[in-house]
């Protein structure tokens, strides 16, 4: 399938994202991590709230926010990344944000659900000692943009580990052409944080699929450190898409996340934390209405168009976990550990 | 049924109940909400998890924590109930709390998983002010004990309206002699924050279960200022017990509180969070073993117990409901709003 | 709320429902059992489903096709109802039926979804004779009709249980008014086949929703064989509206019969299979297209009109389960066990 | 990791597999259809339960007995698979021989859960014919035994198609050796019939796993009959072990199964029922006991060894999907349709 201009979650029109980083080059104990905002689209989000679903692959997982989207179907914040412990702070920063941005939340109108996911990355950074704070995820919403997409070891993805090398956040988009009309683009943005080295099939993805850079394999060896004191990792994957569909329909394409997933080499460890969100902003739902009733306009289930939105976000997802680790550069971390670039041959 | 001492959650042995209550006097816009902490039991959480389950019968709700519950079966840190805009100072602060307790959480163990529930206190509390903090959540751990409970306006409770008159945080328990042997406990907590005045059934319950204290009938009217401001409420339940069930069997008792919820009149409005957390104390699950496995013993799902136990916690969540409307006093909050305890003849 | 002109699931233009009962008036095993048939429209339901849920709240039951409804969010078959044993041959009666009036279902097109529940009435039938044969499935389907509907021992109802006396098919419904535009209405049709005498609160239902019938209370014990003999029983739900929703929404409703059925007096017990079905007939979803898309019009979650759609859930399902009471006889069964009416005052 | 002696789910004492194959050799309408049972234990499954979960990866399929599984966490009859309109005469037939073997059920105790999967063979199989009765189901039942099990186009596979080949019944197993003490086991059954040819990863397995059977690359293309006329398939997965695990555990192995299919090109089409059932015979649940409690020792969720069978669950679905392709002969089914083994080189 087609990538979209930048292979990014990006190329969805309306989706902007941005990044806070947070790193402290010295110390035994530093900062190694971040806040990544992505924002479904760029008007005001509780006020025109997008169709969302998600999926639990393996609940080792710290999420907030996902209990409102199964029952109501929509999202109504910017969807939020970090560390584990700094959900707290990060769900704050943006129910600050979104407060600001309107008064009548809280006042004279319903609450907020904000969603903010979460990997944990106390291999590179020190966790416990809370650096993230809710102006950072305030500023990661201040920060979020279209167009191409910062990748690697940056915001929420500064501290994470994919595949015993750094990860990080990585991104991949597909566009399926709709018999002549507009087309319709998937795309998809990972927070990875999972797996070990033997495990990783980004060899045969690089064979198929580029010619130039491949991996040294016999570079593939975990440090005795990280296999004893990393603990089981996670991964976060945002599915966004501008095809019509409704939340029954966007859980259907969480679960294809999962797929993709699979293919990366991923066995889905006891330990980890496997979330996947999915919107679309091919319409919205108004907060208020002077209207009883709400119209919408969504794909049949039994279009071929939805078999291919499967494959993209299954293609997308694959190769998202990957862009994570092409991008992630070496990344000195606390207690002096180091993770490794994976052995790419450039 | 028979009540436990307390007729209290606290009835359960070992849980352990903290609040902190926020109340400003004075000002347009004031604190009028807190903070309650529940201990499943008195030993280090993290290290001696309970076994747990939840259900969500409306998921209008922001409770974080309850998908790793889904996954792994099990609770390692207090239950906390806070207004819904107060989740990541809570979750924030009892973090800050078991990471002083357990240096080796997100240093050289895994991470940890808080469960924290809201209702929105938005009419009496000026919420969007944000005025509870993470030393406050610390506070109500602290402050947690077993024995008689406070109950009504305070801790989580002091903002809460139910039935369109007082509520807050109320408490029931059930005993069931386990033929001949010790006999086994139910304990719920309820913070109330849902219904219209017209729906209560408490006129009825009284009548049944009390000779003194009755309901003037014709006082239920709703003020319009209510009416028109109020949003839509919420309640968390908490059933605790000693009896040894697994995972499962605690989301089947998490669903028979629904039942007893719904014989206090709600009808679970749509802009409703009525989310119900249920863990067992009778065992706990060791975060570190030498052993590869775990034993257990638990009550068999065809043990005419398990069916007192559903009852149990049928009978304790109505009066848990009714028991916060009992203990809450009248109450001031923002723009000088009053609400008013419900009209009982005393 | 008020009722519909038949106070019946019939109220739903539309909607059909038509029994077969098959009963041996003697014989140590004999047949006290048959079949319900629930049609959504009186259309092709193959060719134009209707949006579905629904909601397991105990699940020791053995319904079939739920599985289907929760991924596509819809029905394509009669809504079929019998006891435990013959859902086999209902399940292939019904995909008989439906063959015949569909030549491509299984040919040409894809196959078909059939949606059966049932409960156990092997205290009154020999239920381990399967007698209930496939043909019986097919009649009816053939004698559904709207109108007046046949309630008590009759159908899928002929053997069932309720408080310990005489059970089966009730009915009952609300109307919404629309705010002066064409009113909306809720149906609900439940098997009922639960619970023990002492739990029953059809006496305080009565004493508020009608002045002439009234029950002996002193004569509610329970038989010494029926409480030795009879297995926990079931209730099945069948929702039905005209409102506009979605499937999301119609889980919403379903939710709600659950609220209905605590108020009768259940406690749910653990050999219970509790299982509600909610379909709206507002508009159907076709089978086939010229398009990729379709368009819905259905009502918004905040509406006001959705809490009375909960209520009308609510009112009509505790309703409908003491009707099936009301219209129940004295019934006797194998083994020469007799199942007594509850003892009204008439 | 290590296959088993048959590398068959049979490589978990005590499973058996029996087989009926229904098949007409001319016609323009034909039976090319069958029935598979798996029996988890060697006992009486009623008396003695096993536990068992289950996952729906895509919920396209009409699978019955899920329900009770999901609420018990048992299974109590074989598990059987047939054509998805056969599941009637297949739960009927299998009611019938547990009915024999247990005088008891339906009569002095409960009633009975059976479990039946089914996909679509509609392309080669005259499905509508309903040809197989519940005699067959019986059959299959006590064909069932342990040791080598007959693969490819035969009992509920017979008339299956996988990726656009013939397909069917395929199986593998893996051992995990518990650190010096008894090995433990993961078997996986499936039943093949879904995807498209060019999805098909199966070259890319055999080249790591096999140095003499390949496949022509070139010789992959879909007939336009097929493309046309076979439905979107589905796909059976039981995964069986001996490893200690109860029904939340088995959910989480029953998830693994699809990180299996993800890696043999699935994309899990819109209309494709892939849902999975996992039990383990390590222990049973007594139908009966004077006990109140049931005691069991399982697997601690972070022991290394749960990991381990993840892995399994992921290589023995992945292998069993493959194992179906390379045991199944080009088979002639109605209309003269011609569905053609994959081509090996052999």
């Amino acid at each position: 399938m087609q990538r979209g201009k930048y292979n990014a979650i990006t190329d969805v029109p309306g989706v902007k994202v941005g990044h806070v980083t947070l790193y402290e080059e010295s110390g035994p104990e530093r900062a190694c991590t971040g806040v990544t905002a992505l924002l479904p689209h760029g008007g005001n989000l509780f006020e025109e709230k997008v169709p969302a679903a998600s999926f639990v692959l393996n609940g080792f997982g710290k999420s907030v926010g996902l209990i409102q989207v199964e029952e109501l179907g929509v999202i109504e914040s910017p969807i939020m990344l970090t560390n584990t412990f700094s959900v707290g702070a990060v769900l704050e920063g943006t129910l600050q944000h979104m407060l600001m941005e309107n008064t009548a939340i809280g006042d004279s109108t319903s609450s907020l659900n904000v969603v903010v996911g979460e990997c944990n990355d106390s291999y590179l950074n020190s966790m416990r000692e809370l650096k993230v704070r809710a102006n950072h995820a305030v500023e990661a919403i201040r920060n979020a943009e279209g167009g191409p997409l910062e990748q690697g070891a940056v915001g929420a993805g500064k501290g994470m580990i994919c595949f015993g090398r750094k990860g990080g956040i990585g991104s991949s988009s597909r566009t399926i052409s709709d018999e002549g009309k507009s087309s319709l683009t998937v795309g998809v943005l990972t927070l990875t944080n999972f797996g070990i080295s033997e495990e990783c099939r980004i060899n045969e993805w690089l064979a198929k699929n580029s010619k130039q850079s491949l991996t040294v394999e016999n570079d593939l060896t975990t440090s005795e450190e990280m296999e004893h004191e990393k603990p089981d990792g996670s991964i976060m994957i945002i599915v966004a898409t501008d095809a019509p569909l409704n939340d029954r329909q966007l859980k259907r394409l969480a679960k294809r996340a999962s797929i993709g997933l699979a293919r990366t080499g991923s066995t889905v460890h006891n330990g980890s934390g496997d979330i996947i969100i999915a919107f679309s902003n091919a319409y919205t739902i108004s907060h208020r209405s002077e209207e009883v009733t709400n119209s919408y306009t969504i794909l049949r289930d039994d279009t071929p168009i939805m078999n291919k939105l499967f494959q993209a976000v299954i293609e997308a997802t694959e190769e998202a976990v990957y862009q994570s680790m092409i991008h992630a550069q070496t990344t000195i971390g606390r207690k002096e550990r180091v993770v490794e670039r994976w052995p790419f041959i450039e």
